[in-house]
């Protein structure tokens, strides 16, 4: 089976649309969320394009401070500072990665945390740790978000996970091995000797790492689960195109699902951070009720 | 071979003595704890009086803030905000567990981060994640102690963690995976259906999980180092013993390594509250000076 997130995705923009006119009736300001963005990578602007149209799109406010390589990080932190007490700002995100003059890590603790709708504010991870999570970062909350979507019963079962970013595999190891969850979980990354003796024993993979079909002639579980969080692009002969961590066709046939690249876990990362930023804008909303089950049909492809 | 922690936290207390008198030479205040206590456990009791008696003999001061079962949270609450402010103290520490009609984490969250010397505040736990320790909790600061001070060589290799409390498995899970040691890391608990087979894979084993002797038939690699948290109180015709998590007579000829209970890692584990204390209170001490490696003599067991 393929996983696919866009169905998911839609469902739970169609959710916040209703909890936003809801919530304005009732009197709350729409969402604002202010993006940071000082690099000059081309991918960090296609993202934060996309950020701002799914804000807007969804009935969110979005506002873009741009910073020329020349700008000092004595002035973004001023920035953050102005946005940590303007009232009409929910949100705060720090585009990643930031030039290298500046200082990441400072500036993610500087954004209150209380704004921090990326979720990577040390007491927001922090917070997490503790099982008492106020923003679940946006990348392992899509990636739950499709678990429960599908229905995969994972309680008591071993995850692996390659790639050990404070964005995706340190969350998720954490967030599966949860009470709610209950997973044994495995973190593997790029200096782990015996990774493959281990993926071997794993009912749920789920691979982000950043190069292409990385994962491919593994002996996988036969009803393992894998979840693919790699967006690698590569140009061949002009022709651009997205690959994934794993290479999906040739692992499909082994396992009991996959999910697609593209349109697996990237349309719910997005979706994710609107959702966050619904939370810090006082919004009620839960994660649970985000990831209904899907209901299967007879067009869905086996 | 069986490893004690009784030499290394004598070395360590040695090396804290000599750090404290050259800072008050220096002007430093003597560093000072507070400690709150809030439970009618005897054991809590016996931690206590053995916390004190290590600060004083060491050069440090602490203070005692016992309450009754009719002390409200509120009451705990205003002492804890009292003392986050009062210059002369250095580190608090909550003695867990708590009264049930208060809220443990509530009060772990109200003591400044700054003076969180047990490491468990989400700001700290939040700065561990994100390899930037302020306070590493004081079990697992132990246990990276005893394994650098028998100079175990574990980059890239497989550790296995049974028992995913925050106190001791999680955070070590943490710490065990990030850059400065690059192992792969499964962690297990209660509700882990394939544990067995995981630990077949291990080359170090931690199991802190409270049961006596959990660990005793399973298959082990045969070089494996076995570090064991437990400390189990049992009552036997009248005699009482402390059993570990491990049944180290049946391990220890299968492994190349398992640590004494008592008297392996629990003797670290004052002396690192010692340790965080004084880094609370600005003496310049660090992590790696403390567990310089074990020179190993002829009359070391084999």
């Amino acid at each position: 089976m393929l996983l696919s997130g866009l169905g998911l995705a839609q469902n739970i923009e169609q959710k916040l649309i209703e909890i936003l006119a809801k919530g304005q009736k009732q009197g709350l300001a729409p969402p604002k969320l202010a993006i940071i963005h000082g690099n000059d990578s081309p991918a960090s602007k296609i993202y934060i394009k996309k950020k701002i149209e799914k804000c807007t799109q969804l009935g969110c406010q979005a506002e873009l401070f741009s910073f020329s390589p020349f700008s000092t990080k004595k002035e973004v932190l001023e920035l953050v500072s102005k946005l940590n007490v303007d009232q009409k700002i929910h949100g705060i995100l720090c585009q990643l990665p930031v030039f290298k003059h500046w200082d990441g890590n400072e500036i993610l603790q500087a954004i209150s945390p209380k704004k921090d709708v990326d979720g990577l504010h040390p007491e927001n991870m922090g917070l997490l740790l503790m099982e008492k999570p106020r923003f679940i970062p946006c990348t392992p909350q899509g990636i739950l978000w499709l678990l429960d979507f599908y229905q995969f019963n994972l309680q008591g079962k071993h995850a692996f996970i390659l790639g050990r970013s404070s964005i995706v595999g340190r969350p998720l190891s954490i967030l599966l091995s949860q009470k709610k969850r209950n997973m044994s979980v495995t973190l593997c990354h790029s200096y782990s000797k015996n990774w493959r003796s281990l993926v071997a024993l794993a009912d749920l993979l789920i691979v982000a790492v950043g190069k292409p079909h990385l994962l491919s002639e593994e002996t996988l579980k036969k009803d393992a689960i894998v979840i693919d969080v790699g967006v690698n692009s590569t140009l061949e002969n002009g022709i651009s195109t997205t690959l994934g961590d794993v290479d999906t066709q040739k692992i499909e046939p082994k396992v009991a699902a996959v999910s697609q690249v593209p349109g697996g876990v990237g349309p719910l990362t997005i979706v994710s951070l609107i959702y966050n930023l619904c939370l810090a804008a006082g919004y009620p909303c839960t994660q649970t009720e985000m990831a209904k089950p899907k209901v299967f049909s007879d067009k869905d492809p086996k």
